[in-house]
């Protein structure tokens, strides 16, 4: 398979039964990854950038909480408003918002 | 935050509501899961590897996918029985199971 340029994980705070619950839940992470879909179509990034949620990462009181892989970078209490930042300058500019990071 | 050494995601087909259906659920995901947190623990491995839950990851005829990062390794049609090889070859070992790579 081709590598991914990026591969951002966004918690939804799933529990291995398929039970949605928990902070990063009621904190909107499904219109994060809305947003981060929508973006990545916006600027024709789907073919090397990709979003995917997960189930709890463990880090319940920073949450909702986003990775970007390969870098490892750890975003924590990230809005909907936040995600086109995150887009603009990490996605594609290679800065890492670092007011977010944890 | 520490940067894992390496963090797996293991498909769980979980939709965004929370529901859990699909391929890669019906094909022993949590039981992927659970050996890999086990795996993990027997070898005193926690503080650097990190196992987590996905909703689908779009390779759905290759399922249950599993995901390695930061190296991007994507294995295909993984078994609970193909967990301990990966931890031992890859995660330990730094060798990818190129049987199982897609």
């Amino acid at each position: 398979m081709e590598k991914l340029k990026h591969h951002i994980f966004v918690c939804n705070s799933a529990r291995m039964n398929g039970e949605v619950k928990g902070v990063c839940n009621s904190k909107e992470s499904i219109e994060i990854i809305q947003n981060f879909a929508e973006e990545i179509s916006d600027r024709e990034l789907d073919a090397e950038v990709m979003v995917t949620s997960t189930g709890c990462l463990g880090l319940c009181t920073q949450g909702p909480v986003v990775i970007v892989y390969p870098e490892g970078v750890w975003y924590g209490k990230v809005t909907p408003d936040d995600v086109e930042e995150i887009v603009e300058s990490h996605i594609e500019g290679g800065e890492i918002v670092s007011r977010l990071e944890i």
